[in-house]
Protein backbone atom coordinates (compact mmCIF):
# COMPACT_ATOMS: atom_id res chain seq x y z
CA UNK A 1 0.00 0.00 0.00
CA UNK A 2 1.82 3.21 -1.20
CA UNK A 3 2.25 5.57 1.44
CA UNK A 4 2.27 9.49 0.23
CA UNK A 5 3.80 12.46 1.69
CA UNK A 6 2.04 15.29 2.30
CA UNK A 7 3.17 19.18 2.62
CA UNK A 8 -0.11 21.27 4.50
CA UNK A 9 -0.86 24.65 4.57
CA UNK A 10 -3.77 25.72 6.91
CA UNK A 11 -4.79 28.36 8.73
CA UNK A 12 -6.54 26.73 12.25
CA UNK A 13 -8.99 29.18 12.74
CA UNK A 14 -11.79 26.84 10.89
CA UNK A 15 -10.58 23.71 12.68
CA UNK A 16 -11.21 22.16 15.99
CA UNK A 17 -7.37 21.18 15.60
CA UNK A 18 -5.49 18.68 13.53
CA UNK A 19 -6.95 15.87 15.08
CA UNK A 20 -10.48 14.71 14.37
CA UNK A 21 -13.02 14.81 17.44
CA UNK A 22 -16.82 13.96 18.09
CA UNK A 23 -17.61 17.46 16.78
CA UNK A 24 -16.36 19.92 14.25
CA UNK A 25 -14.33 20.18 11.40
CA UNK A 26 -10.98 18.86 11.77
CA UNK A 27 -7.84 19.51 9.19
CA UNK A 28 -7.41 15.56 9.32
CA UNK A 29 -11.09 15.16 9.00
CA UNK A 30 -10.87 16.88 5.57
CA UNK A 31 -8.08 15.54 4.38
CA UNK A 32 -9.42 12.17 4.85
CA UNK A 33 -12.69 12.77 3.48
CA UNK A 34 -10.69 14.11 0.71
CA UNK A 35 -8.78 11.17 -0.07
CA UNK A 36 -11.42 9.49 -0.06
CA UNK A 37 -12.16 9.98 -3.48
CA UNK A 38 -8.79 8.54 -4.42
CA UNK A 39 -9.28 5.67 -2.42
CA UNK A 40 -12.22 3.76 -3.73
CA UNK A 41 -14.41 5.82 -1.19
CA UNK A 42 -12.65 4.37 1.67
CA UNK A 43 -11.25 7.53 3.34
CA UNK A 44 -7.69 6.80 4.44
CA UNK A 45 -6.31 7.17 7.75
CA UNK A 46 -4.08 10.68 8.02
CA UNK A 47 -0.92 10.87 10.63
CA UNK A 48 0.91 13.94 10.62
CA UNK A 49 3.82 15.48 12.02
CA UNK A 50 2.06 17.46 15.05
CA UNK A 51 -1.13 17.29 16.04
CA UNK A 52 -2.10 21.14 16.48
CA UNK A 53 -4.42 22.83 18.67
CA UNK A 54 -7.73 24.64 17.31
CA UNK A 55 -6.58 28.10 16.23
CA UNK A 56 -2.94 27.18 15.14
CA UNK A 57 -2.06 27.61 11.94
CA UNK A 58 0.50 25.40 10.08
CA UNK A 59 2.34 26.83 6.47
CA UNK A 60 4.45 23.47 6.95
CA UNK A 61 2.67 20.37 8.24
CA UNK A 62 3.71 17.19 6.58
CA UNK A 63 1.00 14.43 6.85
CA UNK A 64 1.22 10.46 5.67
CA UNK A 65 -1.34 9.34 3.56
CA UNK A 66 -1.70 5.47 2.65
CA UNK A 67 -3.75 4.68 -0.58
CA UNK A 68 -4.35 1.48 -2.23
CA UNK A 69 -3.51 2.86 -5.87
CA UNK A 70 0.01 3.84 -7.43
CA UNK A 71 -0.65 7.50 -8.34
CA UNK A 72 1.41 9.86 -9.86
CA UNK A 73 2.24 13.05 -7.08
CA UNK A 74 0.17 15.72 -8.64
CA UNK A 75 -2.44 13.88 -9.49
CA UNK A 76 -2.90 13.51 -5.49
CA UNK A 77 -2.21 17.23 -4.62
CA UNK A 78 -4.48 18.21 -7.13
CA UNK A 79 -7.73 15.93 -6.15
CA UNK A 80 -6.74 16.88 -2.72
CA UNK A 81 -6.96 20.35 -3.09
CA UNK A 82 -9.96 20.36 -5.45
CA UNK A 83 -12.12 18.14 -2.65
CA UNK A 84 -11.04 20.04 0.50
CA UNK A 85 -12.38 23.39 -0.73
CA UNK A 86 -14.01 25.41 0.59
CA UNK A 87 -11.80 24.77 4.26
CA UNK A 88 -9.10 26.44 4.32
CA UNK A 89 -6.42 23.68 3.95
CA UNK A 90 -4.12 22.87 0.89
CA UNK A 91 -1.39 20.45 -0.10
CA UNK A 92 1.46 22.62 -1.24
CA UNK A 93 3.20 19.58 -2.54
CA UNK A 94 3.13 15.25 -2.69
CA UNK A 95 6.06 13.02 -2.29
CA UNK A 96 6.43 9.08 -2.25
CA UNK A 97 9.01 8.76 0.85
CA UNK A 98 9.48 4.92 0.23
CA UNK A 99 10.53 2.78 3.16
CA UNK A 100 9.17 2.75 6.68
CA UNK A 101 8.58 6.34 6.26
CA UNK A 102 5.92 8.14 9.28
CA UNK A 103 5.27 11.56 8.88
CA UNK A 104 5.57 11.55 12.99
CA UNK A 105 7.73 9.09 13.98
CA UNK A 106 10.88 9.91 11.28
CA UNK A 107 10.67 13.47 12.04
CA UNK A 108 13.86 14.54 13.61
CA UNK A 109 13.41 18.44 13.71
CA UNK A 110 10.32 20.66 14.15
CA UNK A 111 10.02 24.14 13.63
CA UNK A 112 7.28 26.78 15.03
CA UNK A 113 7.09 30.36 14.87
CA UNK A 114 5.34 32.38 17.10
CA UNK A 115 3.94 36.11 16.35
CA UNK A 116 3.48 38.96 18.94
CA UNK A 117 1.66 42.30 17.33
CA UNK A 118 2.95 44.60 20.10
CA UNK A 119 1.64 47.66 19.54
CA UNK A 120 -1.31 49.31 21.51
CA UNK A 121 -3.84 49.68 18.68
CA UNK A 122 -5.56 46.47 17.75
CA UNK A 123 -5.12 44.60 14.55
CA UNK A 124 -7.35 44.57 11.30
CA UNK A 125 -4.99 42.96 8.68
CA UNK A 126 -3.17 40.34 11.03
CA UNK A 127 -6.47 39.03 13.10
CA UNK A 128 -6.46 35.71 13.94
CA UNK A 129 -2.76 35.20 13.02
CA UNK A 130 -0.77 37.40 15.98
CA UNK A 131 -1.10 37.83 19.64
CA UNK A 132 -2.12 41.28 20.28
CA UNK A 133 0.01 42.84 23.24
CA UNK A 134 -0.50 46.47 23.78
CA UNK A 135 2.06 46.85 26.34
CA UNK A 136 5.64 47.45 24.92
CA UNK A 137 7.39 44.42 25.25
CA UNK A 138 11.71 44.41 25.66
CA UNK A 139 12.79 41.62 22.99
CA UNK A 140 15.93 41.47 23.55
CA UNK A 141 15.41 40.78 27.40
CA UNK A 142 13.04 37.68 26.12
CA UNK A 143 15.82 36.47 23.87
CA UNK A 144 18.39 36.42 26.39
CA UNK A 145 16.26 34.53 28.74
CA UNK A 146 14.91 32.13 26.11
CA UNK A 147 18.73 31.20 25.55
CA UNK A 148 18.70 29.49 29.21
CA UNK A 149 16.13 27.12 28.31
CA UNK A 150 18.00 25.76 25.32
CA UNK A 151 19.21 22.52 25.23
CA UNK A 152 18.27 19.05 26.86
CA UNK A 153 16.25 19.50 30.01
CA UNK A 154 12.59 17.90 31.97
CA UNK A 155 10.32 20.45 30.52
CA UNK A 156 6.96 19.70 32.87
CA UNK A 157 6.98 23.56 33.82
CA UNK A 158 5.96 24.65 30.13
CA UNK A 159 3.57 21.01 30.16
CA UNK A 160 -0.02 21.36 29.58
CA UNK A 161 -1.77 18.95 32.37
CA UNK A 162 -3.72 17.20 29.02
CA UNK A 163 -0.29 16.39 27.64
CA UNK A 164 0.30 12.72 26.89
CA UNK A 165 4.09 12.24 26.54
CA UNK A 166 5.42 9.57 28.92
CA UNK A 167 7.94 12.09 29.88
CA UNK A 168 8.76 15.67 29.91
CA UNK A 169 12.15 15.54 28.87
CA UNK A 170 12.95 17.12 25.54
CA UNK A 171 15.97 19.15 23.76
CA UNK A 172 15.25 22.20 22.84
CA UNK A 173 17.43 23.54 19.66
CA UNK A 174 16.20 27.46 18.92
CA UNK A 175 14.25 29.72 21.23
CA UNK A 176 15.21 33.13 19.13
CA UNK A 177 13.38 36.48 20.32
CA UNK A 178 13.30 39.15 17.59
CA UNK A 179 11.79 42.57 16.60
CA UNK A 180 10.89 42.72 13.22
CA UNK A 181 9.17 46.26 13.04
CA UNK A 182 5.37 45.93 15.14
CA UNK A 183 5.95 42.61 15.86
CA UNK A 184 7.93 40.46 18.15
CA UNK A 185 8.72 37.12 16.43
CA UNK A 186 9.75 34.12 18.20
CA UNK A 187 11.23 30.73 16.27
CA UNK A 188 11.44 27.43 18.34
CA UNK A 189 13.06 24.16 17.23
CA UNK A 190 12.90 20.92 18.42
CA UNK A 191 12.60 17.48 17.78
CA UNK A 192 9.49 17.21 19.25
CA UNK A 193 7.65 19.02 21.93
CA UNK A 194 5.28 18.51 24.49
CA UNK A 195 1.60 20.04 24.37
CA UNK A 196 1.49 23.79 24.66
CA UNK A 197 5.39 24.11 25.10
CA UNK A 198 5.64 26.30 22.87
CA UNK A 199 2.81 28.88 23.97
CA UNK A 200 3.68 28.05 27.75
CA UNK A 201 7.05 29.20 26.68
CA UNK A 202 5.63 32.53 24.71
CA UNK A 203 3.66 33.01 27.89
CA UNK A 204 6.72 32.99 30.22
CA UNK A 205 9.06 34.99 28.30
CA UNK A 206 6.23 37.71 28.14
CA UNK A 207 6.41 38.60 31.87
CA UNK A 208 10.13 39.43 30.75
CA UNK A 209 9.03 41.22 28.25
CA UNK A 210 6.96 42.88 30.07
CA UNK A 211 9.54 43.72 33.02
CA UNK A 212 7.36 42.00 35.50
CA UNK A 213 10.22 39.22 35.67
CA UNK A 214 14.16 39.06 35.64
CA UNK A 215 15.94 37.19 32.82
CA UNK A 216 16.60 34.80 35.10
CA UNK A 217 13.33 33.79 36.23
CA UNK A 218 12.25 31.33 32.87
CA UNK A 219 15.27 29.01 33.59
CA UNK A 220 14.48 29.11 37.46
CA UNK A 221 10.75 27.98 36.32
CA UNK A 222 12.43 25.60 34.37
CA UNK A 223 14.24 24.34 37.15
CA UNK A 224 10.79 24.31 39.28
CA UNK A 225 9.13 22.13 37.09
CA UNK A 226 6.01 23.58 37.97
CA UNK A 227 3.54 24.44 35.60
CA UNK A 228 1.67 26.47 38.32
CA UNK A 229 4.51 28.61 38.44
CA UNK A 230 4.94 29.78 34.86
CA UNK A 231 3.62 32.01 32.52
CA UNK A 232 0.20 32.29 31.06
CA UNK A 233 -0.22 30.16 27.79
CA UNK A 234 -0.12 32.24 24.77
CA UNK A 235 -3.37 32.31 22.80
CA UNK A 236 -3.38 29.75 19.96
CA UNK A 237 -3.49 31.99 16.65
CA UNK A 238 0.04 33.53 17.02
CA UNK A 239 1.54 30.03 16.17
CA UNK A 240 2.07 28.69 13.24
CA UNK A 241 4.33 25.60 12.58
CA UNK A 242 6.56 26.31 10.16
CA UNK A 243 9.22 23.17 9.07
CA UNK A 244 9.42 19.35 9.84
CA UNK A 245 12.75 17.82 9.07
CA UNK A 246 13.57 14.11 8.44
CA UNK A 247 16.03 12.09 8.54
CA UNK A 248 16.57 11.22 5.30
CA UNK A 249 15.10 14.49 4.34
CA UNK A 250 12.06 14.72 2.31
CA UNK A 251 12.62 15.77 -1.38
CA UNK A 252 9.06 17.61 -2.79
CA UNK A 253 8.90 18.06 -5.93
CA UNK A 254 8.59 21.87 -6.97
CA UNK A 255 4.95 23.18 -6.84
CA UNK A 256 5.00 25.84 -8.71
CA UNK A 257 2.99 25.67 -12.02
CA UNK A 258 3.78 22.36 -12.70
CA UNK B 1 -11.77 73.48 14.18
CA UNK B 2 -9.08 71.28 14.73
CA UNK B 3 -8.14 68.88 12.22
CA UNK B 4 -6.61 65.48 13.04
CA UNK B 5 -4.53 63.17 10.72
CA UNK B 6 -5.35 59.53 11.33
CA UNK B 7 -2.61 56.84 10.41
CA UNK B 8 -5.20 53.74 9.46
CA UNK B 9 -5.10 50.21 8.68
CA UNK B 10 -7.91 47.90 7.42
CA UNK B 11 -8.66 44.45 5.75
CA UNK B 12 -10.91 45.73 2.54
CA UNK B 13 -12.98 42.65 2.41
CA UNK B 14 -15.25 43.78 5.02
CA UNK B 15 -15.84 47.07 3.19
CA UNK B 16 -17.46 48.12 -0.03
CA UNK B 17 -14.20 50.43 -0.21
CA UNK B 18 -12.50 53.77 1.52
CA UNK B 19 -15.76 56.23 0.27
CA UNK B 20 -19.36 56.01 1.57
CA UNK B 21 -21.90 54.37 -0.60
CA UNK B 22 -26.10 53.97 -0.83
CA UNK B 23 -25.40 50.30 0.79
CA UNK B 24 -22.80 49.14 2.59
CA UNK B 25 -20.39 49.16 4.97
CA UNK B 26 -17.29 51.32 4.15
CA UNK B 27 -14.30 52.79 5.70
CA UNK B 28 -15.34 56.54 5.72
CA UNK B 29 -18.49 55.53 7.24
CA UNK B 30 -16.85 53.01 10.06
CA UNK B 31 -15.04 55.92 10.69
CA UNK B 32 -17.45 59.24 10.83
CA UNK B 33 -19.93 56.39 12.64
CA UNK B 34 -16.73 56.43 15.59
CA UNK B 35 -15.99 60.36 15.73
CA UNK B 36 -19.32 61.35 16.07
CA UNK B 37 -18.72 60.37 19.51
CA UNK B 38 -15.47 62.37 19.86
CA UNK B 39 -17.92 65.50 18.01
CA UNK B 40 -20.81 65.90 20.12
CA UNK B 41 -22.42 63.44 18.04
CA UNK B 42 -22.07 64.86 14.83
CA UNK B 43 -20.53 62.77 12.75
CA UNK B 44 -17.15 64.43 11.21
CA UNK B 45 -16.03 64.35 7.49
CA UNK B 46 -13.70 62.28 6.81
CA UNK B 47 -11.22 62.58 3.67
CA UNK B 48 -8.42 59.91 2.52
CA UNK B 49 -5.18 59.55 0.81
CA UNK B 50 -6.55 57.21 -1.36
CA UNK B 51 -9.71 55.91 -2.43
CA UNK B 52 -9.43 52.48 -2.08
CA UNK B 53 -11.85 49.94 -3.96
CA UNK B 54 -13.79 47.58 -1.96
CA UNK B 55 -11.30 44.56 -0.99
CA UNK B 56 -8.38 46.71 -1.34
CA UNK B 57 -6.16 46.43 1.80
CA UNK B 58 -4.24 49.70 3.78
CA UNK B 59 -1.92 49.50 6.18
CA UNK B 60 -0.81 53.05 6.01
CA UNK B 61 -4.02 55.06 4.36
CA UNK B 62 -4.14 58.44 6.08
CA UNK B 63 -7.13 60.15 6.68
CA UNK B 64 -8.55 63.63 8.33
CA UNK B 65 -10.78 64.24 10.65
CA UNK B 66 -11.72 67.98 11.49
CA UNK B 67 -13.35 67.80 14.91
CA UNK B 68 -15.47 70.55 17.14
CA UNK B 69 -12.83 69.71 20.25
CA UNK B 70 -8.99 70.25 21.10
CA UNK B 71 -7.99 66.61 22.06
CA UNK B 72 -4.84 64.83 22.90
CA UNK B 73 -4.14 62.76 20.05
CA UNK B 74 -3.61 59.60 21.77
CA UNK B 75 -7.06 60.02 23.04
CA UNK B 76 -8.74 59.94 19.34
CA UNK B 77 -6.86 57.14 18.79
CA UNK B 78 -8.21 55.10 21.67
CA UNK B 79 -11.70 56.18 21.71
CA UNK B 80 -12.18 55.45 17.32
CA UNK B 81 -10.56 52.27 17.95
CA UNK B 82 -12.96 51.47 20.92
CA UNK B 83 -15.92 52.57 18.55
CA UNK B 84 -14.84 50.58 15.02
CA UNK B 85 -15.43 46.94 16.70
CA UNK B 86 -15.79 44.77 15.15
CA UNK B 87 -14.89 45.84 11.61
CA UNK B 88 -11.87 45.59 10.55
CA UNK B 89 -10.52 48.85 10.81
CA UNK B 90 -7.95 50.22 13.17
CA UNK B 91 -6.37 53.77 13.96
CA UNK B 92 -2.47 53.29 14.39
CA UNK B 93 -2.07 56.49 15.47
CA UNK B 94 -3.08 60.58 15.06
CA UNK B 95 -1.26 63.70 14.42
CA UNK B 96 -2.07 67.30 14.70
CA UNK B 97 -0.71 68.52 11.45
CA UNK B 98 -1.67 71.86 11.58
CA UNK B 99 -1.63 74.32 8.55
CA UNK B 100 -4.05 73.88 5.35
CA UNK B 101 -2.78 69.92 5.94
CA UNK B 102 -5.28 67.78 3.24
CA UNK B 103 -5.43 64.03 3.73
CA UNK B 104 -5.88 64.10 -0.33
CA UNK B 105 -4.33 67.34 -1.14
CA UNK B 106 -0.95 67.55 0.55
CA UNK B 107 -0.14 64.47 -0.28
CA UNK B 108 3.25 63.69 -2.25
CA UNK B 109 3.76 60.40 -2.56
CA UNK B 110 1.76 56.84 -2.30
CA UNK B 111 3.16 53.63 -2.52
CA UNK B 112 1.43 50.04 -3.17
CA UNK B 113 2.51 46.85 -3.22
CA UNK B 114 0.56 44.02 -5.15
CA UNK B 115 1.00 40.28 -3.99
CA UNK B 116 0.69 37.53 -6.19
CA UNK B 117 0.89 34.04 -4.63
CA UNK B 118 2.68 31.99 -7.62
CA UNK B 119 2.15 28.05 -7.11
CA UNK B 120 0.06 25.30 -8.04
CA UNK B 121 -1.68 24.74 -4.50
CA UNK B 122 -4.53 27.18 -3.89
CA UNK B 123 -3.77 29.49 -0.81
CA UNK B 124 -4.85 28.62 2.79
CA UNK B 125 -3.26 30.85 4.54
CA UNK B 126 -3.02 34.22 2.52
CA UNK B 127 -7.25 34.00 1.09
CA UNK B 128 -8.04 37.36 0.13
CA UNK B 129 -4.30 39.12 0.43
CA UNK B 130 -3.05 37.60 -2.69
CA UNK B 131 -4.08 37.04 -6.25
CA UNK B 132 -3.34 33.60 -6.56
CA UNK B 133 -1.94 32.85 -10.06
CA UNK B 134 -1.09 29.22 -10.55
CA UNK B 135 1.51 29.42 -13.48
CA UNK B 136 4.58 29.90 -13.58
CA UNK B 137 5.72 34.10 -13.27
CA UNK B 138 9.19 35.04 -14.51
CA UNK B 139 10.05 37.38 -11.97
CA UNK B 140 12.49 39.14 -14.11
CA UNK B 141 10.78 39.69 -17.30
CA UNK B 142 8.24 41.44 -15.50
CA UNK B 143 10.59 43.87 -14.07
CA UNK B 144 12.57 44.36 -16.72
CA UNK B 145 9.12 45.50 -18.47
CA UNK B 146 8.21 47.59 -15.66
CA UNK B 147 10.93 49.69 -15.93
CA UNK B 148 9.69 50.75 -19.28
CA UNK B 149 6.75 52.23 -17.81
CA UNK B 150 8.58 55.05 -15.18
CA UNK B 151 8.38 58.70 -15.89
CA UNK B 152 5.40 61.06 -16.91
CA UNK B 153 3.30 59.65 -19.60
CA UNK B 154 -0.23 59.48 -20.23
CA UNK B 155 -1.72 56.36 -18.91
CA UNK B 156 -5.04 56.28 -20.22
CA UNK B 157 -4.45 52.79 -21.02
CA UNK B 158 -3.98 51.87 -17.68
CA UNK B 159 -7.17 53.96 -16.21
CA UNK B 160 -10.49 52.45 -15.72
CA UNK B 161 -13.57 53.66 -17.41
CA UNK B 162 -14.85 55.17 -14.66
CA UNK B 163 -11.72 57.05 -13.43
CA UNK B 164 -13.25 61.18 -12.62
CA UNK B 165 -9.47 62.37 -12.81
CA UNK B 166 -9.28 65.65 -15.39
CA UNK B 167 -6.47 64.08 -17.31
CA UNK B 168 -4.29 60.96 -17.15
CA UNK B 169 -0.72 62.39 -17.45
CA UNK B 170 0.84 60.91 -14.27
CA UNK B 171 4.36 59.83 -12.93
CA UNK B 172 5.31 56.90 -12.20
CA UNK B 173 8.22 56.56 -10.03
CA UNK B 174 8.73 53.00 -8.82
CA UNK B 175 7.55 49.89 -10.43
CA UNK B 176 9.82 46.84 -8.64
CA UNK B 177 9.11 43.07 -9.38
CA UNK B 178 10.42 40.56 -7.36
CA UNK B 179 10.09 37.15 -6.32
CA UNK B 180 9.60 36.36 -2.63
CA UNK B 181 9.81 32.86 -1.95
CA UNK B 182 6.61 31.66 -3.74
CA UNK B 183 5.52 35.03 -4.02
CA UNK B 184 5.52 37.64 -6.71
CA UNK B 185 5.95 40.96 -4.76
CA UNK B 186 5.36 44.39 -6.83
CA UNK B 187 5.97 47.80 -5.13
CA UNK B 188 4.38 50.66 -6.95
CA UNK B 189 4.88 54.81 -6.15
CA UNK B 190 4.02 58.09 -7.57
CA UNK B 191 2.10 61.75 -6.07
CA UNK B 192 -0.83 60.40 -7.28
CA UNK B 193 -2.74 57.60 -9.36
CA UNK B 194 -5.52 57.28 -11.35
CA UNK B 195 -8.33 54.57 -10.98
CA UNK B 196 -7.24 50.80 -11.05
CA UNK B 197 -3.76 52.24 -12.38
CA UNK B 198 -2.20 49.33 -10.20
CA UNK B 199 -4.35 46.71 -10.95
CA UNK B 200 -4.12 47.67 -14.97
CA UNK B 201 -0.42 47.63 -14.60
CA UNK B 202 -0.20 44.26 -12.52
CA UNK B 203 -2.93 42.77 -14.97
CA UNK B 204 -0.59 44.05 -18.12
CA UNK B 205 3.20 43.04 -16.39
CA UNK B 206 1.36 38.96 -15.78
CA UNK B 207 0.76 38.73 -19.49
CA UNK B 208 4.80 39.46 -19.52
CA UNK B 209 5.26 37.02 -16.66
CA UNK B 210 3.76 34.05 -18.68
CA UNK B 211 5.38 34.59 -21.56
CA UNK B 212 2.00 35.80 -23.74
CA UNK B 213 3.73 39.00 -24.41
CA UNK B 214 7.22 40.52 -24.84
CA UNK B 215 9.06 42.82 -22.45
CA UNK B 216 8.61 45.28 -24.93
CA UNK B 217 5.06 44.85 -24.62
CA UNK B 218 3.56 47.02 -22.03
CA UNK B 219 5.54 50.39 -23.26
CA UNK B 220 3.44 49.99 -26.31
CA UNK B 221 0.50 49.63 -24.33
CA UNK B 222 1.33 52.73 -22.88
CA UNK B 223 1.91 54.55 -25.66
CA UNK B 224 -1.23 53.55 -27.47
CA UNK B 225 -3.05 55.34 -25.07
CA UNK B 226 -5.92 52.49 -25.56
CA UNK B 227 -7.20 50.65 -22.40
CA UNK B 228 -8.76 48.20 -24.37
CA UNK B 229 -5.29 46.93 -25.61
CA UNK B 230 -4.00 46.15 -21.90
CA UNK B 231 -4.50 43.48 -19.37
CA UNK B 232 -6.96 41.89 -17.26
CA UNK B 233 -7.26 44.96 -13.89
CA UNK B 234 -5.69 42.08 -11.26
CA UNK B 235 -8.10 40.99 -8.51
CA UNK B 236 -8.44 43.99 -5.71
CA UNK B 237 -7.92 41.13 -3.06
CA UNK B 238 -3.67 41.66 -3.37
CA UNK B 239 -3.68 45.76 -3.57
CA UNK B 240 -2.40 47.06 -0.34
CA UNK B 241 -2.03 50.66 0.22
CA UNK B 242 0.76 51.12 1.86
CA UNK B 243 2.20 54.31 2.67
CA UNK B 244 1.68 58.12 2.31
CA UNK B 245 4.08 60.89 2.03
CA UNK B 246 3.19 64.25 2.94
CA UNK B 247 5.27 67.70 2.39
CA UNK B 248 6.82 68.76 5.26
CA UNK B 249 6.27 65.52 6.33
CA UNK B 250 3.47 64.32 9.22
CA UNK B 251 5.07 63.40 12.31
CA UNK B 252 3.19 59.90 13.91
CA UNK B 253 3.81 59.90 17.76
CA UNK B 254 4.76 55.94 18.56
CA UNK B 255 2.16 54.02 18.01
CA UNK B 256 3.28 51.41 20.48
CA UNK B 257 2.56 50.76 24.07
CA UNK B 258 2.22 54.70 24.78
Amino acid sequence: MPRYALLVEYDGAGFVGWQRQAEGVSVQGVLEAAGAFLNGGVPPEVAAAGRTDSGVHAEGQVAGMDLLADLPEERVREALNARTRPHRVSVLAVARPGGEWSARFSAVHRSYRYRILNRRARPALEVGRVWHVPAPLDAAAMHEAAQGLLGHHDFSAFRAATCQARHAMRTLDRLDVSREGEEIVLRVAARSFLHHQVRNLVGTLAKVGWGQRPVSWPHAVLEGRDRTRAGQTAPAEGLCFTAVRYDPPLEWPSGRGD
